[in-house]
């Protein structure tokens, strides 16, 4: 198979996302939606990626790192112009070329190897063109085109007769072509048009004057080659993302109650027979192994949630929380960098931080690990079986040893032993009838102050 | 009126679903499906129910309890050898049967009382096919039926003519026959097709080639007779129910702001005026009664809601929460088998459990009743108008008096009489400048760190 | 222009509503219905607004207060009676009456202008009735107008020829007329009906019988007329109200992750590049500057969010918090009445209520100002950097110095200076070997009761 480079077109302005955040930086499913795009292409192994950046370049340049080779558009003339810009990261190379919209997230990587593989077919196509066919047609350039996908003639909706208007398969702006055709073709497209812009899709027409034929390649789900200019559009993008997930988590065995209400992240795993309900929300990075139910306005992220572990209603797992075996994290209960061992409980109203609980410890509600003095982050380890009675603060660092157990109310700020008691409580100050003399008086001021 | 028997199948394997629970018992609005069809059955007060198992049978036993007859099938040779496996339980019983599917739950008890009255119509149909007309046939067998519903002709869709396909009255499976009558007719049903199965279809041709017809009554709502094989459906099937539900509660009085993120379950009760807002979930066994307002993120189970009670948002009411008239429970707070006497607020960041809380008591933010050792569970008793304190630990089992006040921070292990008060605080240590030279000396640490 | 007043009719019963609350009180976006239609016609300054009212005056005129004029329908005799009732109160007024219907709340304030200014076009007609084209006219009452709008004949749906229903063009019951036409014309309207009542509308054919002419005016949004009658409609016009404030919010440069699970209230102000995750609600008073995050699952009311703010998931503001800029507050974190100063952070599992929180300053999890003796509220003063220990109560009014330290779990009650350390906390009570036994002890218990 003939290599390839992907270009990747991110050069754009973005100006209806109103927004200092570059365009296809803007996340999807917790992931930016060129990354989305990227992960795609990757899954075909591009011998190079080049991305085509202008507006917000060292912002878009931080984010790609060195998974990408950045090349400058500036000033920015047109399509076909950006995609000259990659010539020179290019030079040499002897693959096929494919070109990419970075808000254009969703092509499947078996649409780019439809592209590729059409590129090379028998008759040779010196360009390949992605085409899809819109519910509606609306403004876009119709690819009028034989029955063997060969094109007749590019042609943009303002300059399309009747007839051609008549035709669906509109141009999505995706291209294939040998990298040595591309540049070669690039070269000849001029600017005389009404914006003076280069137009990548002349490409076509220049091979066309050459004797060249040009080919499409017909996308089954339009849904692809949407591209992303608005928040609106974002949201929309991200809705579409969210039915195929939240349908695949449930084929693959998952209860959804209400699947319009739970959003998953990009890399969300969802086990068997796991029960999640309405409304919960997956950052990056979490698994959810088989058994486990997720209940109500529960927010998970970086987390891993065993086998038939229970977590929620309104449980908070954060980047490092580790649920093991049949473990459980209740109500108003948050847990960060926290390995709950199995069968462990933190049921009510918990703060864990940088903590170890042992498998079957139990802590009560109201729990507070200490983690952090303003300047540095400290470890509490609890022992297994260990019970920590509610209201507890463990002044971290600290150690609770197994079957210890530490009274409510207290605030522990040394060791525990195995199996030993702590409390830290101060004496029973006992005032009778203080209360009644207390309602008394405020009456009476409550009753002055209302006059 | 004749008595009849249900005979609901079950004893399908359900592999669409990937899940170690029985296709029947995966719940809608918090209740097994099969739950569902046996109670809109039991409108019409079946002599008998039995119930037809094969996978999963020890499970769907222990389910149903004794609330139906269940009979083995297998192997499984198709819907009429199913339905023959009931023959033996139902040995003498001169009545009706009434065949029903358990993941077909939604089939009302009207549509089920028109089937069983059609039976004992003056021209006596052998056998009643319960039809419907969906929006799409899709692959459906066809009933082809004269104008007064008497049927011609059952056809699969594989089988079916043009002029057959074009009519969209199709078989929903459900049926009703003199027990009589349904196993004689099985006796004779071959299987002699290409999976090999006994069809319980086929009892409407065996009538006919004795000369005996039968008879269609189509539902007016497609949707009763849709099945459920699979994640997405069961997702579907709750949407339907709740839909349904929400307006429900909205014709009755009750305004949800945003009703699609409301979600009921089975048994819930909502008064007049009472106001809900938006994401909230409830669990089974929820009375809300007149004027009460829910707020948003509350997840409700097991619990009664008085007259004009607040709840939310972010509160969580567990089995055994009652809420008497006018009472309050706030942000982030957790109340299990706890009463809350009348006008008796807890708004805060709290959890009741075990405890009775008197009239017109306040508890404080961040109290906490220490309810468990471990082993055993305690009870609290709040006597009515009592103060407790903000940050409190009521460790039980405990009495806290009529009018008394708890001092904020105390863990009270002790009984609270009448008018009392109770404080429980360690010494004020101060440590003038401590904090200043602590700043320093980590602050100096930290750079060092980061060098 | 000439001057004009409203007239609003809001006398009807609402029996459908199912509520003592009075139908047009009822809120959308948190506002009540009728407020949204006086505030739209507030931005063409009315010199007068009537309204009439009935069933639930008290409770009405009560909401309005000195911003309408109440004028009392009893009996009810039909819309054009209604009408009648604000003669007295317009007494000697000599420009325009608009009539408004309390239950139809989202007439557009460009709506009611081309009203009154077709009123005064050139040819100068007796009535101008706002008409509109729903998508299924079902039983509205048809306007019968000519290519310039004049109507020819306003028909009831029962009246109407089956010519007469082909016309889509309905009756929205809204009209314009000179006041002194207006009254004299409803003075000649009779009330020979099936129901015996004065109809509004009749005023187009008295005009007619005079020989002057009336005129439609054809809204471009049908939703505008949408009257609410029940809790159902109330739904969907929240429903309605909503998706445009959200497409609002993200053509102005914010994120909705998922902006169907987001709720606004009528007065919310949300600035550019704000992200808003899944599942947040706003109450009233809410303005969110540029940069901020709201997280999931959270509810914020009468707050301000001071730019680059972070806050949730599952955080509560309350009225009077105030986020300044780079603040956060985190997961179960309510706030109410208290300033957060630049960068101070409140992460977890806290309330504060009635304080003040310097710069920089950081209140560890479970922190609690104890800010309610049960009869009045005091004040909690923390200075800029200050660090509240986990677990902390402050028992109001107290006052924390710039740069102090309150030790995890402490109870403080008094002021601590600035630069100090506050400890209150109890010696640590060693037992050891205890919980061993305690364990022992239990089991054995447990294994008694179980038998």
């Amino acid at each position: 198979m003939t290599e390839f480079a992907t270009i990747i077109l991110a050069a754009g302005k973005g100006t209806r996302m109103k927004s200092d955040l570059h365009k296809v930086l803007h996340p999807i499913a917790g992931r930016p939606m060129i990354d989305h795009l990227m992960a795609s292409a990757a899954q075909l192994g591009p011998a190079r990626t080049v991305v085509v950046v202008g507006s917000g370049r060292e912002q878009l340049e931080t984010a790609l790192g060195d998974r990408a080779e950045a090349c400058l558009q500036e000033p920015q003339l047109g399509t076909g112009h950006a995609v000259q810009q990659a010539q020179t990261s290019l030079d040499g190379f002897e693959g096929d070329v494919l070109i990419l919209y970075g808000d254009v997230p969703f092509v499947r990587a078996q649409t780019m190897r439809a592209m590729l593989d059409r590129l090379h077919a028998e008759d040779k196509p010196a360009v390949v063109v992605l085409g899809f066919e819109p519910e509606d047609a609306l403004q876009y350039g119709r690819v009028i085109a034989d029955a063997d996908g060969r094109i007749t003639k590019m042609v943009e909706h303002k300059d399309a007769s009747e007839a051609e208007r008549a035709c669906r398969l509109c141009n999505s702006g995706l291209m294939a072509a040998r990298a040595a055709d591309m540049f070669d073709l690039l070269a000849r497209v001029g600017n005389d048009n009404s914006q003076g812009e280069y137009y990548l899709v002349d490409v076509v027409n220049v091979a066309n004057a050459d004797g060249r034929h040009s080919a499409v390649v017909v996308t089954d789900d339009p849904r692809e080659v949407a591209g992303i200019n608005s928040r609106a559009e974002l949201a929309r993008a991200e809705a579409q993302w969210q039915d195929l997930k939240r349908e695949e988590a449930m084929a693959n065995g998952a209860s959804l109650r209400a699947p319009e209400t739970v959003f998953f992240s990009w890399d969300t795993v969802i086990g068997r027979d796991v029960t999640i309900e309405p409304n919960v929300v997956f950052g990056p990075g979490v698994s959810v192994a088989d058994g486990a139910t997720i209940r109500a306005f529960s927010h998970i992220e970086g987390a891993s949630i065993g086998p038939g572990c229970e977590v929620g209603p309104h449980a908070r797992l954060r980047p490092g929380a580790v649920m093991e075996k049949g473990s459980k994290v209740g109500n108003f209960v948050e847990m960060k960098k926290t390995v709950l061992g199995e069968g462990a409980k933190a049921n009510h109203l918990t703060y864990l931080g940088d903590a170890e609980v042992g498998a079957g410890a139990n802590i009560g509600a109201g729990t507070i690990t200490c983690n952090y003095d303003g300047y540095f982050k400290y470890k509490t380890v609890i022992g297994p079986r260990a019970f920590i009675g509610s209201n507890s603060a463990l002044i971290a660092p600290v150690k609770i040893g197994a079957d210890a157990i530490v009274a409510a109310g207290s605030a522990v700020s040394r060791d525990v032993a195995d199996g030993e008691l702590r409390m830290v409580r101060a004496e029973q100050l006992v005032k009778p009838g203080w209360a009644d003399r207390f309602h008394d008086t405020m009456k009476k001021k409550k009753a002055a102050d209302e006059k």
